[in-house]
């Protein structure tokens, strides 16, 4: 059985470094017990903090690789100031070990914008990539989808929306093993006059492909959630903007539907009768299941989890993480890319 | 008791006419009873359609007027056919009287590209105002707001987003009735530093205002929810897509809530029993209430109705027309404007 060796920092996040050994223990011991692969952590970070969580999981303590660090990039940290200063840092060191070669792989709850600073810095993109983008998968009414740009690319021409499609494409295979995924672009309308000029004209760079991409045109917001298309490429301004408004939206109507459940003996009686169903229905909308943002278009892979992520959200990114190495995203990147130009 | 003329499109939408006659009805009857104005009704449209509804309603048909036409905007006309090819629609005659100053406004259902394009072929922009936008209320875990622009600019400069702030202004005043509204860009991030060049000068224009505008900077979309805010300025690309999902999502949500509910006689009885709760809850999140977004910036007040608006829905717009005229709109987002020239 194939060993993948995955980076984690420790350090970042919220709820660091609990949530990060929490949830890789939780990955070790039954997330990942089904799969064609093992893997095999190195946890960064700081000794005091780290050890004495650490030690309390045996089986994970005694399957890894703990390497103590002396700093930690913190929240606050501008990017070129992370880059040139935090080079002792949990997440520095991990990156550099993906570039080294001794993970295939790392994952950080830490700040987004130094994340992607320091990968970019250490790791170069992939050949014909001039911008990585961030991806994620998000539920909707049928299958999750894939979203990306998020917000590494707050403008974008057209090659950038042209390559962000190659690369979700690849996302969509390897990490949600979808066959053929359907790519569509995002915009104000279906017609093919709609839209800004940059929008447009990776409309017919992605019209020309003959082969590898299943590109269904336009799609708009109000249609993403029945579930038709596999990915969703966007600038990364709409993107962010999209997607903090879904997350804020939804944890907004789940609130009030747990005061409406919460305001008397009569209404928590129906939430009780209730309970099976919302679970089932609301399962596939837990925020923890979609945790796991992938750096996409680095020479190397690079998941970001979410900054309040909790152990099973962590779990999560581990698994979006070890599917990308294990599907070798990058290769498949590289060679769709290769065979178009 | 002043008398605010108002042109009704009675063609436009998929429920027309019957909308639009039981929603000028009930807009009369009750929704606009205690107000300190009243209305009166141009109704346009086609006689064979229109007549035997309006007919039905004996105080309306009483206190309106019937203008009959011999020609329709469809949902399918590209703007600038319909300027050309409609001048005898319901939506063109209705545009034409505030134009000619026979009515003080016109509420339409129809095609919205057609809606803006004729408006602006009659009626022409206000004085430095450069390209109009379309606003709307929202609801929120607070107050409501005033999102804009909804996409008649998917591509914006600084000046534009900058003039939509002076006019999101105005409408928060005039049909929200607030008296110093908090005015925010919608941003990626909350650091002077974050987003595109376009949103940091349009920052800059806003800052340098020094009376008339309460602008407090950037906002991040998963922070307009918590209603803070009274009007959140956007590019009409963004907008538009943040508003499809905003109202995709919830429905969605509010679906599967349904289907829980009606899954079992038990989860029937839970729904009965979390009937008034969900419905406190939730009223204010009904579309409904929000409907009617203003074209702002032209030289005239126009009111675009949901396409898909029932009865209720079409008389939140009347109300919204009405308050924008009968507190001036126009003028104060000129005046505005001048004292900042």
């Amino acid at each position: 059985m194939i060993n993948i060796p995955i980076a984690l920092d420790a350090m970042g996040g919220d709820f660091a470094p609990e949530s990060i050994i929490q949830g890789a223990d939780f990955a070790l011991s039954s997330l990942m017990y089904s799969y064609n692969y093992k893997v095999h952590f190195s946890i960064y970070g700081q000794e005091d903090k780290v050890m004495p969580i650490l030690s309390k999981y045996k089986k994970l303590e005694e399957s890894s690789t703990f390497i103590h660090v002396e700093d930690v990039v913190l929240a606050s940290d501008k990017p070129s100031f992370a880059i040139r200063h935090r080079k002792q840092s949990s997440m520095t060191c991990a990156i550099e070990d993906v570039k080294k070669g001794i993970v295939s792989g790392a994952i950080s709850s830490g700040n987004t914008g130094a994340l992607m600073a320091i990968s970019r810095f250490i790791l170069g993109t992939l050949p014909n990539i001039d911008r990585p983008a961030i991806a994620t998968t998000m539920p909707s009414m049928g299958k999750d989808f894939v979203l990306l740009d998020l917000g590494a690319n707050v403008e974008c021409n057209a090659d950038s929306l042209f390559q962000f499609a190659i690369m979700g494409n690849a996302f969509a295979k390897t990490v949600l093993n979808r066959k053929n995924p359907k790519v569509a672009l995002l915009n104000v309308g279906h017609e093919e006059t709609k839209g800004t000029d940059t929008i447009r004209e990776a409309f017919s760079l992605l019209k020309k492909i003959e082969s590898g991409i299943n590109f269904c045109g336009y799609v708009e917001a109000n249609d993403i959630l029945k579930g038709d298309v596999d990915v969703v490429v966007v600038d990364g301004f709409s993107g962010n903007v999209m997607l903090k408004m879904m997350e804020s939206l939804a944890e907004n109507i789940f609130a009030l539907l747990k005061e409406s459940i919460n305001y008397s003996l009569a209404t928590k009686f129906a939430g009780l009768l209730l309970k099976f169903q919302l679970k089932e229905k609301f399962y596939r909308f837990n925020p923890k299941f979609h945790n796991g943002a992938m750096l996409l278009g680095l020479n190397g892979v690079i998941v970001k989890s979410h900054g309040n992520a909790d152990s099973i959200a962590f779990a999560n990114a581990i698994k979006v993480a070890a599917n990308a190495i294990y599907n070798n995203i990058n290769v498949k990147i590289a060679g769709e890319l290769n065979v178009i130009e």
